[in-house]
């Protein structure tokens, strides 16, 4: 069904018109949007495409801190990446995106070069069933954003059931299919719904207020993966007075860590 | 042996003085010294001071993220402080530490009111033996500002052992001792050595790259851990291609979650 020419609908949603080396415009997109305004994946996917236009851009990701603000409003917005420091093999950026003069996200982000070090592989993929044994899963129509994302759930699954454990374990991937890059595997560290939702099996207000990620996987690791599933996972440890916390990890189809995130939630009930 | 009328050592390194709102002129302090430059612990804390200074700051901190950009040189530094967007429950900063107009360090944080809503504790404290049957422990005589924590560890105490596991537990406190506030909790977020030192069983060249701490802790709670022992607890999941990775847990006397870290560690073996 898709048109082989169009370009793939989050390639779309992450087109930057460059006023300057560093500062862009760009507008949401749709297909991308949550509830209220843009998918906070898709923001952040944002800022690391940004970076990576920009030409001074030295290596690939090694982690971002994205701060949700305030609200996106729909249509135009600008940012504004400016390389802080660049060092020999790294190099620190701070990131602003704006609307109408008003700062609606901020970012710190880490570029830099891999070299061949002693590796380990410390942590261990969680266990999983096959994707082809699990049912397509998803979120309610009314979340645009999800549609692009094919999800198996083997553990959390929206319900309205109380759940004890805030655990959620699914394969991902981008729907049409897509091969992993830096912005799409920063997308999906976002791709979990709020953990409290799970916990109380009811929608409440939640939105993430700060969201990290670090990266592991190098532009190599990523052609491994190609656009094979991710197994991605995410847990909380503590709910306390309004915000709680979300640890995830996203493991590539080669049980390689490809990235985790940390999040930090608001939340009323 | 302390003098009852001199400030801690520890406040004595976070002395700042005003310029004007929001930039601060602050100096390093030999106790609280790394092996190159201040202890990346002290750093953060003294960003988290420099906001609580702020004529204009809302709330406490819910997360702070500190990109260590380019190395601190003894002596003076400059900070500054922009509150980015206030709203009506929290408030995002943008800091940065320089030398000689050279950036050095790079901070994003989000400081908030906190509300009583549905809270739960799901996450639960790593087993360790009680503090009074651990020893003294800590880190070699060089390392200065390891000398102003008490360190008794369960698990992972510094050793020419390689080890398979990256974990590490202590019960750590200040010394002399302290009343826990956010910038010491800041700082203790920071306490564990390279996890990479841990499985090699040996000094290799590694530096923390961006630091990531996420607040669970009230300011009551904190006048309620007041200066008792923080359960600290520590692990990698990967080493990567010159990067790791280390989230942290800090657990209250009371079994309470005070406080997460994540950081990204740059390494060379």
């Amino acid at each position: 069904m898709s048109d082989a020419t169009a370009p793939h609908p989050f390639d779309d949603a992450l087109e930057l018109e460059r006023l300057s080396p560093g500062t862009y415009i760009g507008r949401t997109s749709a297909p991308y949007n949550n509830m209220v305004g843009p998918f906070g994946g898709l923001t952040a996917a944002t800022f690391i495409r940004a970076i990576e236009r920009h030409p001074d851009r030295l290596g690939d990701p090694i982690s971002l801190t994205i701060n949700f603000a305030g609200p996106v409003a729909e249509g135009e917005f600008e940012i504004t990446t400016r390389a802080v420091r660049t060092n020999r093999s790294n190099q620190h950026w701070y990131l602003e995106l704006s609307q109408n003069g008003e700062i609606a996200t901020t970012a710190t982000a880490v570029f830099g070069k891999r070299r061949e070090t002693w590796d380990d592989d410390e942590a261990t993929a969680p266990a999983a069933p096959a994707p082809s044994e699990l049912e397509l899963g998803g979120f309610p129509e009314f979340i645009a954003w999800a549609r692009n994302y094919e999800m198996r759930f083997a553990a959390g699954a929206l319900s309205e059931e109380k759940s004890e454990d805030s655990t959620i374990t699914l394969w991902v991937r981008d729907t049409p299919s897509r091969p992993l890059d830096f912005a799409s595997l920063t997308s999906i560290a976002d791709i979990f719904y709020p953990r409290v939702f799970q916990r109380l099996g009811t929608y409440v207000p939640a939105g993430t207020i700060s969201l990290t990620i670090h990266y592991f996987a190098t532009a190599e690791d990523l052609k491994t993966q190609a656009d094979s599933y991710v197994l991605a996972h995410a847990q909380s440890r503590r709910f306390h007075k309004g915000y709680f916390d979300q640890s995830a990890e996203l493991w590539g189809s080669d049980e390689k860590l490809l990235a985790t995130s940390h999040q930090v939630v608001y939340y009323k009930v």
